[in-house]
């Protein structure tokens, strides 16, 4: 039953599975639970292993948090991305602690942490695969930190405003200051501020449903 | 002849040298080279790719840099470590790059990138411990996000100063205001206005040779 659910998908997604044997992919499946999130809940609070992530549908929104609760996001999961570092039985070099939220209602498949850590164990190709997918994150949140430590703040927001409008194939960025400030992180006053200059600029204006982007060229050519 | 200098050291620090061919030892051995670097040149500058570092004395100091010159300090590697951010053709999913210099006189062993890629992608066991070696220092550099973007100066400080006492067996640190600044990813100025903080606290004094640890429980307490 759990096979025949599961089976299609990780054909699709998991570059090893015809190199496993026939044992394995049916441990791996009936390891497997389908989970969804509705939005604004924590999917994971850091502790203990989740196991390895994979987003169906919805977003997930992956960050560190401080002892004093400042948080700073690391990347988003979006429909088809796998999410290794809330795996930490899978993955024992990984020593720091992630937090994932659901920003929207979302759907996972779930794989347990110790099934999949002792199919990894038997399968090199399962191993590389997974650090792979760790390593390529390493590189993403290298980029979040090059963005935080080295790049002025009206540039951050540009190239953000910029990222959102794209992706979401809309002029509407329907977020709220202090929603945008967590992504990019920094502060809603921060960011408040910003808008305005960028408002004043005609960048930007205000909207009912969130920020519009009036001159996206002026945009591009600041998040340059 | 560079197998008879380069192999005794293999076969210590790579766990998977005896599961390869002899003549991919053969092969990783002739395209080894010994470079020795002169305390303060530039190692590398994030082009290209340098290949497998294992450095066998000295210090290197593994930083990224923003266009504006501005520098934070990753990790340092010492005797016996290993860099694999510097083989950008080793690790394809690593897009950032590392910069490194040489603190110390440094005496190295460096693996071309090249070949010992094409090593790893015949083995396995090679390509497993390529990733898991980035990996490990992906749990590094998050705790150098963490501790920039989240602590308290005084409690990076007391953290980097108990640290390094411990690491040198000496209660006399040897380096300047600016070499600690660039060290926990502050300004010089901020480094210094927190030592004499720390000076009229007691817990340090100037010294000719650097700073005095004078109080290492105060200082350990506020590191903690």
């Amino acid at each position: 039953m759990a096979r025949d659910m599961f089976e299609p998908i990780f054909k699709e997604i998991f570059p090893f599975w015809e190199k496993i044997t026939d044992s394995d992919k049916e441990y791996i499946c009936t390891n497997t639970s389908a989970v969804s999130y509705p939005k604004g809940t924590n999917v994971h609070d850091g502790n203990d292993c989740l196991g390895v992530v994979m987003l169906r549908s919805g977003c997930l929104r992956v960050y560190i948090l401080s002892e004093d609760g400042k948080d700073i996001t690391l990347y988003r999961l979006h429909a088809g991305d796998m999410c290794m570092l809330s795996a930490s039985c899978v993955l024992q070099s990984i020593t720091f602690d992630v937090h994932i939220d659901a920003e929207e209602n979302s759907e996972c498949y779930i794989v347990d942490g110790c099934a999949f850590s002792s199919v990894a164990d038997r399968n090199p190709d399962i191993r590389i695969f997974t650090l792979e997918t760790a390593v390529s994150r390493f590189s993403d949140v290298m980029w979040v930190m090059q963005q935080i430590l080295f790049m002025s703040m009206d540039k951050r927001l540009a190239i953000f405003l910029y990222e959102e409008m794209n992706r979401t194939n809309s002029d509407i960025i329907n977020l709220t200051h202090e929603q945008i400030a967590r992504y990019i992180g920094s502060a809603r006053e921060v960011v408040s501020r910003m808008l305005k200059y960028f408002s004043n600029e005609g960048f930007v204006e205000p909207s009912r449903k969130g920020i519009k982007i009036l001159d996206k060229n002026r945009l591009r050519e600041l998040a340059l």
